[in-house]
């Protein structure tokens, strides 16, 4: 029974994905002006929805900060209305491309195509559904979005509202599709469409990525999980990396490019522990230190195997000291997720060794691990992180939602 | 016990991987011509094992052109060397990249850098030993090789040839890696081992690559499976579309970019198929039928819905009368497995509509579909054509064997 629903939402993405593929860039954008316009204009029926979305996690009590993450305000849809806008401004990768010619006169032309059908899956953020539906619409992409089941309500209306104003702008029906079914049964089958999927982005927890990873035959853009190093060298400017570890840490801690785990030089430890141990406590980020840390701090708890293994995602911070640069790469080595990794340091050829051997997404010298984001990287927006090597690595833009395909325009050449 | 062996492999090639993965072009470049010289040394006893393979797989009774394939000579082996130098020759995409600048002054490099360890699952082929491992040095990758087991005396010679010659120009040691056991189950637990592989790259027949496909854990790059159509348009110039169908149908009909089927519009039906059916009959290939076809062309057979779906990868052709360019659109769209389509016509408007709507790894107006093909379009050498979305589309040469970084260079900048 599910699974003929389920098929059939498969089929009229695969169908609306056809024609979206060929959308020009005008009637994509004015299909996101008519859902910016659309989100406004039902601003009291989607609050209504979230009121009880909200309503019905307080009662169940949930996390404070889940509940914040799910409530949405006249304030946060009207700039969600205006992110669309913003989407708009971004350049369409469809169709952009390089053209070489070869000897025998073939022209080949190489271009950027939307991927087809691409499936998100995601945690209760109702701002995730328009969001992820904009940059894949811009991107030629149909959505088939599975959201968390405590935004459900949020999520109905959302999606009824921008599908609706994108198929009356003339865009083919079908393009924004919601799965509005909650149990894990939907999920585990959604991801095994490999008939009409071309694609799975799976955005939040380390558990719900890992549960998409091991169980889809489609292929996965695996995002998210950050364990982010910093390592403070001999040679650290310290007026640089009391704020770079401050900011890394405590800017927004339950993200995946908040600093996990602090790695200090033996040859500047007792120097400088004390003045970021100093600052930390101030801002309630509380230490697990190696023994060495502990020594130097005794306010350190000490740390096991597990601080130096998973996010914290919370003001906690793993502290260890390390013998030299070695020592930090090979702890980064054994530990890290390759998310972003950053080094403190005044030292050329010490700065050169971090980046050229740390394999991470991103690689810093000198600037927090906070930066690793679509837009502050310059794309304009993204649509997650991708930790993985295939396809795209780190902020996902609008290009990373392409593929692309070989135009070849002969005259009658032959092998 | 196969296990701990295989992880053994693992391990040594994580740790080659490591060091591999910033080794200068220079020395890849010099390890590459110590690999070609050493096959030319010790030619004679990789001849001798691939007589033991040749004469086995005569006793077994394996098809000629399968022993053709895997038979090696004096001849076979100095081409096989110069292969090396060849891609000596190529540019190097490691290192390679764009850099930008932020408002905030934070510079970002997006670099190339190699994607680690790379698995090769391929048939009894034994010039795909020496040709990918070279591809994946050059690309500073380590590979481990999984040849088929007809092959396996050759391969063990070469590989061990080409891994010593390596190593001592220098190299880490384990990157090239043979696995040497035939049985499937090593290669069930190979596709699983996610902890020490980035990538795993099937070549070969349709059952290999699906065998890895949906058993892997590993990301996998699908390749090979082409089912090619060429729509000869109504006005379509015969001196052309003679000679491309003729030639992408019987140029080379064993691989993966021959023609499997032909479209030809109703309106040109009755004085094109006879002009074609004479050329192809002269080359002793069999024609599969629709029924308009066979109506036309009395020596056809019928085709059957497997003629449609399956490549033949012989001298067999289907042929299908279709109403116009949509009914070509609708068949192609039906059975297409994206790898390569080509439509001969004159007309602008119909090439442009086909050149956008097909959706293919490589899309010719006017041209043979045997051009799809990492040295035909100009990229040096394949390492495979994938036919899937992710990461690399169409022939894969040295940059599809690549992942990219971002080493971000900062002076202190924070959230």
């Amino acid at each position: 029974m599910f699974e003929a629903k389920l098929i059939e939402i498969g089929q009229r993405a695969k169908q609306a994905a056809r024609l979206l593929a060929y959308a020009s860039t005008e009637s994509k954008n004015n299909a996101l002006l008519a859902m910016a316009e659309a989100l406004l204009k039902n601003q009291e029926e989607i609050l209504e929805a979230n009121q009880r979305d909200v309503q019905a996690a307080e009662e169940k009590g949930l996390k404070k900060s889940l509940v914040n993450r799910l409530r949405l305000t006249a304030a946060s849809i009207a700039q969600i209305s205006q992110s669309l806008k913003e989407v708009v401004a971004l350049r369409d990768p469809v169709g952009e491309g390089e053209i070489w010619t070869r000897p025998n006169g073939l022209r080949i032309q190489q271009v950027h195509v939307p991927l087809g059908v691409v499936a998100m899956i995601y945690e209760a953020r109702p701002n995730v559904t328009v969001d992820a539906a904009a940059l894949c619409l811009k991107s030629g992409n149909v959505v088939i979005l599975r959201g968390g089941s405590e935004a459900l309500e949020s999520n109905k209306v959302l999606a009824r509202v921008i599908a609706e104003a994108a198929e009356a702008s003339g865009l083919p029906g079908g393009c924004i599709q919601l799965i509005t079914e909650t149990s894990r049964e939907w999920v585990q089958k959604l991801i095994r469409m490999n008939e009409f999927l071309d694609v799975i982005i799976p955005r939040g927890g380390a558990g719900l990525i890992q549960a998409v990873v091991q169980n889809s035959t489609v292929p996965v853009i695996e995002t998210g999980t950050g364990m982010c190093h910093a390592f403070v060298d001999r040679d650290a400017d310290y007026e640089k990396a009391v704020p770079i570890v401050v900011n890394a840490k405590t800017q927004n801690p339950g993200v995946c490019n908040a600093l996990e785990t602090l790695l200090v030089d033996e040859g500047i430890a007792a120097e400088f522990l004390p003045l970021i141990g100093e600052e930390l406590k101030k801002l309630n980020v509380q230490l697990k230190g190696c023994p060495r840390t502990c020594d130097i701090l005794t306010y350190s708890l000490p740390a096991t195997e597990d601080d130096w293994k998973y996010e914290h995602l919370d003001l906690i911070l793993g502290v260890k000291v390390v013998p030299d640069l070695d020592g930090a790469l090979n702890h980064i080595y054994q530990y890290s997720t390759k998310h972003s990794e950053t080094i403190v340091t005044e030292n050329y050829s010490r700065a050169q060794r971090f980046l050229r051997e740390i394999d991470a997404a991103a690689v810093y010298v000198n600037a927090s691990t906070r930066f690793t984001d679509g837009g502050r990287f310059g794309f304009g927006a993204e649509i997650g992180i991708s930790t993985q090597k295939l396809h795209a690595r780190g902020p996902m833009g609008l290009k990373e939602l392409t593929t692309i395909k070989y135009m070849v325009y002969g005259d009658g050449q032959i092998v």
